[in-house]
């Protein structure tokens, strides 16, 4: 019979702790100390604490816990002798009936891989949905790790370690993360369609207005429908906008949703998570026949990532007025322009029905979004979501140093004029300069010595500078220091140098109220709450500048990555953010029915 | 009537700053505080005691010594107008009659080089022949030092005060560098012979065994018997050796001599001056029927730059048996076979031939080797001459240092891999490291971020090291050093690496009798003593293997950059090593005799 959080919380600590039993390996003491924490207010609460436990016992515990594991290889073996234990997992283990040859890449996969780290390799076989990986995902996994930095690979195997005992957890409780489950189905269906030249290497890239990307827009509205929505229609840019009406005509609306085209061989949750949480609490309140003080639209908006046409955000712009008229003339890599892309699409490719998608703010108490982390800070903090404080703003430049090129043997080390070590000067004050900030970031991405040799001394450096910060303040400060470094760094070495600006972004800092009631949200979940910046640019940031907005991010796995087929988040992640986007939802109808 | 020496260190100050009136533009003040070196023991005295007066004067009397000159745009407006002086220099300077085109470039060129610097650009119009350069080699000079850093320029232009100083004080003492310019005359001559596709191209390229090559070879062959050599031939690899008998039959030799191929695009001296400034104390020695108690054996060198084939020293190499059997078989770029090239020249092609050039070491007293300095140490201290240590141990490794990408705005500064940022620490490493040492050089020559971009934390930076110091142990102890700081930022960092060794030559220490005897004949030419390694390899490595070796560098112009067309040196400072060579083979005559 499953367990309840009422009586893990009530039972004394022997109790709780058997009620525990068996969830890290031969390491009863994790569960044990964490219910020092209890009264656990969710499952994700009590996940965490654990983890936490784990974080906080050191090295060596950590050694101890990941070597009292059993090897995958060993589960290979006994899968392939048949002598397979039966438990659930095993079953759902993927390593059943390996090829011989599969058989004797595992092994020597294993055997590099003890030699390399000294642990066993450790993944979760049931995988981010829950249902179990392929045998080739893996094998690929294992391949992959096996290149980790040693520290690095090991929290990754706490990381599985966490993840196995999560979902054993959710089998000790009798639960299942139903609503991440279906929309981690539905994205995996929309990921279908690709791209001509992507989608037969398996590959997901969705550009703008693409034969893929009018089958992903014609699927959305499906699910729309499909979910309850009261009205559902592909506009004039093509995004498609749903609207769930509210209790009374002539409210304000909720505004949310994100981007549903990708990046070149690009990730399945990269914009589209944010589509499918509001969608699944659409669904939940169809199903309910529950109306909300407030309507809900929600936009899955047709372009933000700049791949086909140089017109990035051009979804979410199209709903503040900035739609650049230049565009519709702007060919794409086949010579198609934007015009005749949109006629092809059944668009009316003119100014002035994309004018009319305009929105009145007044119209909208605010814009939410969710979006998948694209960086390592939740996956490294053992967290499922995070509150965005603001998305940072940029600047870009693109530099080059320019020294004297001299023979490398016969330029003494006092007579130099080398560009490069310039900026190795440089790229060092760029990290110390960002850290000291706390929450700024700095890059150089691009460094190279054009037809650098071997023995000679370096006369010209091309690099270039990526600055983000929170807020315009912060990051022009940042700018300014890095610039008057390199200033310095040039005249103390006699060089020149130039540099080119080639972007700059504002800041888009949280509504105060809007990060507020993400922020209750995430505790109301019982999950610890972390305030972070988003690093990266989001249609969050168009909306920015006509009303208050505030994000939400989900965890994403394998350190973050992003813009890669390697992005990935669990079903119980997706489900947590859709629980939050239920609770902001909730908190909204109080407040509006309040006033 | 010229002036003498004797008269100038004799009279009084005021009379002998008289004497030395107009030297220097406006700035009396230069040779007037330089007259308390007295007694000079050289014009070269002289010269160098009033650049280091100039030296130590501070920037402030520099610059006004530099706005003292005249504008070479306005010598150009007097030359077109036909007004000019009726000086020798302003005869020479070649901006008579300057084209429309030209007179307006020139215009151009002096506004904005006024603009960049704040004062006048001042060259040696005279050239380092004395005879004057061409209008076309003044506007290239004019426009390529307009891109030199502020601080390098007005260097520059002090050296070429200096330089025109050094000419007018020919003048006034009614002296000239006749043997240097019969040597810069030959080099000329020598660099008419060219590859095809670069002679027409007027680049100066003479590869191993090219028809142009063996011109080159009967060029030197001819002028070593027109300056009365005993026997010149040229041997089974295509060396040219030119032998001067000794008094006595048995005696031994001094050997002597330096390669005649060059590199791709390359100077006129680079090698050459070291078979030419022999040459021409044999050519004394023969005019005056001189016999020393010992022969003089000069061999111009036929591969040394490994250009055509991977056979880097083959000509020096040869003499002592290091002749590499593999190299007969190597293909060049258009499939020909070494032997073929060999049996194409008219040479033998066969190991028994060239196994026969090897020398019995006790046939000789030495070697010694005159070559430009090809580095900037010698022309920034207002030296012609110099006397090389040792030539450097090198060794050149490839790196890469491996960390993760990651997204340049979502990954936050203590959660990066940047594997570029690891290697800018490295790059500061060496430099301090090197410097340290004093006379040791590190270099990162390649350093790149493969498939870098502006928003990518790199994952990857691939670098190249060139470390070389004057002996093993110290090479290897910065070797060690650079290598274990690599591990440790690697091992901080949490990345990995990778080097591979691509190169270890050892060091060749000067012989202590042989380096005094060059720095016995610097200093009796009244030049400063100025001891230095040598960055660069030079044949007497291969020498140095079988008998004591050392070398005399000479001054090269254009921040004694080398491997390139810019490569120059005066008749001047030609003239100064061959009277230098001259003095090494009187005290070795005096050595000799006196045993």
């Amino acid at each position: 019979m499953p367990i309840t959080l009422d009586q893990l919380n009530a039972a004394s600590t022997d109790a709780a702790a058997a009620l525990l039993d068996g969830l890290y390996e031969h390491s009863p003491w994790i569960a044990r100390e964490a219910l020092a924490q209890r009264p656990f207010r969710s499952l994700a609460h009590l996940k965490h604490a654990m983890a936490r436990v784990v974080d906080g016992s050191g090295a060596e515990r950590q050694l101890a816990l990941l070597r009292a594991h059993p090897e995958l290889a060993g589960k290979a073996m006994v899968s392939r002798t048949l002598t397979a234990e039966s438990t659930t997992e095993q079953g759902k283990a993927g390593l059943a009936d390996c090829t011989p040859a599969q058989f004797e890449k595992i092994q020597r996969l294993n055997a590099d891989y003890n030699a390399k780290f000294g642990f066993p390799f450790i993944l979760a076989v049931r995988g981010p949905r829950g249902t179990g990986l392929s045998r080739t995902e893996i094998l690929d996994t294992f391949e992959r790790r096996l290149a980790n930095p040693v520290d690095f690979e090991r929290a990754e195997c706490l990381r599985n370690v966490h993840r196995i005992v999560e979902i054993r957890l959710n089998d000790k409780f009798g639960v299942s993360p139903a609503s991440g489950e279906r929309v981690w189905d539905q994205l995996e269906q929309l990921a279908q369609f690709s791209d001509p030249g992507f989608k037969d290497k398996g590959q997901l890239t969705v550009t703008y207005l693409t034969d893929a990307h009018r089958s992903a827009a014609a699927r959305i509205a499906q699910d729309m429908r499909e979910a309850g929505f009261d009205e559902v229609a592909v506009d004039a840019v093509g995004n498609v906008v749903g609207r769930y009406r509210a209790l009374a005509p002539g409210a304000k609306a909720l505004l949310t949703g994100s981007h549903y085209d990708t990046v070149r061989n690009g990730g399945k949750y990269d914009g589209r998570l944010g589509i499918y949480v509001p969608l699944a609490c659409v669904r939940e309140l169809a199903a309910a026949g529950r109306r909300l003080p407030f309507g809900i639209e929600v936009v899955a908006f047709a372009e933000e990532e700049g791949q086909r046409y140089k017109a990035t955000f051009l979804g979410s712009g199209a709903l503040i007025g900035a739609f650049d008229p230049a565009w519709l003339d702007q060919k794409d890599a086949d010579g198609i322009t934007m015009r005749e892309a949109m006629h092809h699409a059944g668009l009316p490719g003119t100014l002035e029905a994309i004018g009319a998608l305009r929105r009145d703010p007044a119209a909208y108490l605010g814009f939410v979004e969710v979006h998948i982390e694209q960086g390592p800070v939740l996956t490294e903090l053992d967290l499922p979501l995070g509150v965005v404080t603001s998305i940072n703003g940029g600047v870009r430049y693109l530099c080059e140093v320019v020294g004297m090129a001299s023979h490398a043997g016969t330029t003494p080390m006092d007579r130099r004029r080398d560009a490069a070590v310039a900026v190795a000067e440089l790229a060092l004050f760029v990290e110390r300069r960002a850290a000291r900030d706390g929450d700024s970031v700095g890059t150089i991405g691009i460094l190279n010595v054009p037809g650098g040799s071997t023995n000679v001394v370096p006369g010209r450096c091309q690099f270039t500078l990526d600055l983000r910060a929170p807020n315009d303040p912060q990051r022009d400060a940042m700018v300014a220091d890095v610039l008057a470094e390199l200033q310095a760094i040039c005249d103390r070495r006699g060089l020149r140098f130039t540099t080119e600006r080639t972007m700059r972004a504002a800041a888009a800092p949280s509504d105060a109220r809007w990060q507020a009631r993400w922020e209750q949200a995430v505790q109301g979940l019982g999950v610890p709450l972390h305030r972070m910046p988003s690093g990266a640019g989001h249609d969050a940031m168009k909306l920015h500048e006509v009303m208050p907005q505030a994000m939400l991010f989900v965890r994403g796995q394998n350190a973050g990555i992003s813009h890669n087929p390697l992005e990935s988040t669990s079903a119980d992640d997706i489900d947590l953010s859709v629980q939050a986007f239920r609770l902001l939802l909730d908190q909204l109808a109080h407040e509006t029915s309040a006033t």
